[in-house]
């Protein structure tokens, strides 16, 4: 037996990821992956410059690059998130392997073991396993329908947190999108205390209905705070595959996980970053991204269509305008594992949703959808498999 | 003023890489850096594979994978390492974002804040640094002509250590390889500790004179010793921009590794992973490496030349077999820092020696010269203006 530090020595493997090993199997389709759809990947646009790529920037795409980032894709970032509002002048920016990377550093940097990290209730195990693995001591604060409870937040059992962990805008798992009036009103309490927000917005620019939202970095930097971490990510525009992700905050917090991030894996790949450059000199990312949305509003279409039909009454589905996934709810007569296998053994796989919450033994009932990843006509069939199952147990 | 984590708090960045901001100038002549040659990637042949992999295997290669590594690669890497003797069957592999990330990991799920690391002295800063970043109690021990100093490792001081870090063959930033008798005598001291020895081998295959020495791991093997990571890389007998490594080490260690490495970035990038696969499945890794080696001997005995030639007599430098580095240190009337502004003065750059120490306020008049990265002809004119500089402080 290894002796392993205390930070390490209870982290278990993302319960998704085990699934997601089960399910290899042609007859199984599944609502449990978080991937984006493959087919919104620009393959040919790649393929027409990886070539030149090689022959022409070989010496810098496949030699070791700044810990910062590739220079020529830091200023195409920049001011991308200028233009949305997200980077403003002064701001540090640090390009990491895929968003991921961010919240792990963020986490790194902020939290000594015992430290309290608050996140939603429930919430992305990713990053909940990132602030784990540095020793917090994690509390969950219950997700309303336009995003975390504030009132909860406000209570003296998170005075003294170290960090807010929020995915404000399509969240996951719920698909919740929190209000403006809450965002402030998050930045107003938060204010209140030492901590930092880790806003995390993977899914921001795949809204395929209603209006935007500011994010909550948009709406501290108009009362000058600079509490906000930002989280950004290439993942879901992109591809997943290239490990592309971002971190905007003050000058001294990207310099400390700067030299962090130098000491874990030096720097992001720059294959990739002189790919992902390349790509946006040549081609229109947004146009890219509103076919994504298109695809994404279709699947969402059909899911929400097959679910009124085959779905029993007694079951609440959140009704997201954008993003991945979908999280169900109701009065049903199982727990989320119970209704996972009883999926599985009829050929559809979902994630039950104890594995987002901060205690992973809450019970609950509740469980997520992706509608991304699978394709328009297994939507259909999983969801009416899906019903079946739904019907026995409600 | 940011209240970071104690672990990260006191954090630099590496020296050198402040240094090599500094020396972006045409007229300078680096031998401070610690890449590989661009001359040696095979651009060619990466662009030959590219287009094939987007067009043909996109939805892998652009899509999220497992974390332990793309299978195929993970095979290839298996394969690899069984006929040199490092992976026997029953190891864990991991693959991961280069060397450094499994160093990274290595320390993350070994060490707890004040736990006592070991490393050689002078050592790689990446190393030291992801030590440091998990608060560890950071001890160098001398390192002599044929590796580390048994006799100060086998002192009472020594007994409650956590890990070992070693790079036994042509040591970073030293050029010294550890004899086979030094490692069987560090495995014995080891093994008599509850420690791990992290063994750091990303220049083994860099031989370009004398005779092979097994592997620690490897004579860990024969004794059926469990206490050895195995850390190694693409970087530096491929490209370093594609950001591949691995770890070998019990299922353990690595699956507490995978996990860890999950909450870190999710996986190595997929595109590079399919690239290396693909290129070892259709080019001679092994040519490549020959032809690496070929160069850097080249460029070694330039530079031993213009050594024995510019040098004084009063400068001892370490004669490695292979590697990238080499270590130079003598009866000089100045300080590593003063040298390196002396030499920056006359338009060359080296890495002052205090750099690679356990303790960076060390005093020393030792520095480190790259061979691998310079041009031919700037390492003759680099050597005789570093020459100059020395004949003035000797």
């Amino acid at each position: 037996m290894v002796n392993f530090s205390n930070k390490v020595k209870d982290l278990n493997g993302s319960a998704i990821r085990d699934l997601l090993s089960v399910i290899e199997n042609d007859n199984m389709i599944s609502f449990a992956g978080g991937t984006p759809s493959p087919e919104t990947f620009p393959k040919a646009e790649f393929a027409e410059i990886a070539t030149e790529i090689l022959l022409e920037k070989g010496n810098i795409a496949l030699q070791y690059g700044a810990t910062e980032g590739y220079a020529p894709f830091m200023e195409q970032v920049r001011a991308r998130l200028k233009k949305q509002g997200i980077y403003k002048d002064g701001d540090g920016l640090l390009i990491t392997c895929g968003g991921q990377q961010g919240i792990s550093l963020a986490a790194k940097i902020l939290l000594n073991e015992g430290d309290l990290a608050v996140c939603e209730n429930p919430s992305y195990v990713g990053g909940l396993n990132a602030f784990r693995q540095n020793g917090a001591r994690l509390e969950g604060i219950d997700l309303l329908e336009d995003g975390i409870n504030i009132d909860r937040l406000k209570s003296a059992e998170f005075a003294g947190m170290k960090l807010l962990y929020t995915i404000p805008t399509f969240q996951n798992p719920a698909g919740i999108t929190m209000s403006e009036r809450k965002r402030e009103q998050l930045l107003e309490a938060v204010r209140a205390t030492d901590a930092y927000i880790i806003e995390d917005n993977p899914y921001g620019e795949l809204r395929f209905a209603g209006e935007e939202v500011p994010t909550i970095k948009q709406i501290a930097d108009r009362g000058k705070n600079n509490n906000v971490i930002y989280i950004g990510t290439f993942s879901k525009i992109l591809s997943p595959g290239l490990r592309l992700g971002y971190v905007v905050a003050t000058p001294e917090i990207i310099d400390k996980m700067t030299v962090c991030k130098q000491a874990d894996d030096v720097h992001t790949g720059m294959f990739s970053q002189v790919l992902a450059s390349e790509y946006m000199s040549r081609y229109d990312i947004d146009a890219q991204i509103a076919k994504t949305r298109a695809l994404y509003k279709e699947k969402y279409d059909i899911m929400q269509g097959a679910i009124a039909k085959f779905f029993p009454d007694s079951v609440q589905v959140t009704k997201p305008q954008g993003g991945l996934f979908l999280w169900v709810d109701g009065d049903l007569k199982a727990d989320c594992n119970e209704i996972s296998r009883a999926a599985i053994a009829e050929g559809v796989a979902i994630v039950p949703g104890n594995a987002f919450m901060a205690d992973i033994n809450a019970k609950t009932s509740a469980f997520r959808l992706n509608y991304s990843a699978p394709l328009k006509e297994q939507i259909q069939v999983g969801i009416e498999r899906l019903g079946r199952v739904l019907c026995k147990l409600s």
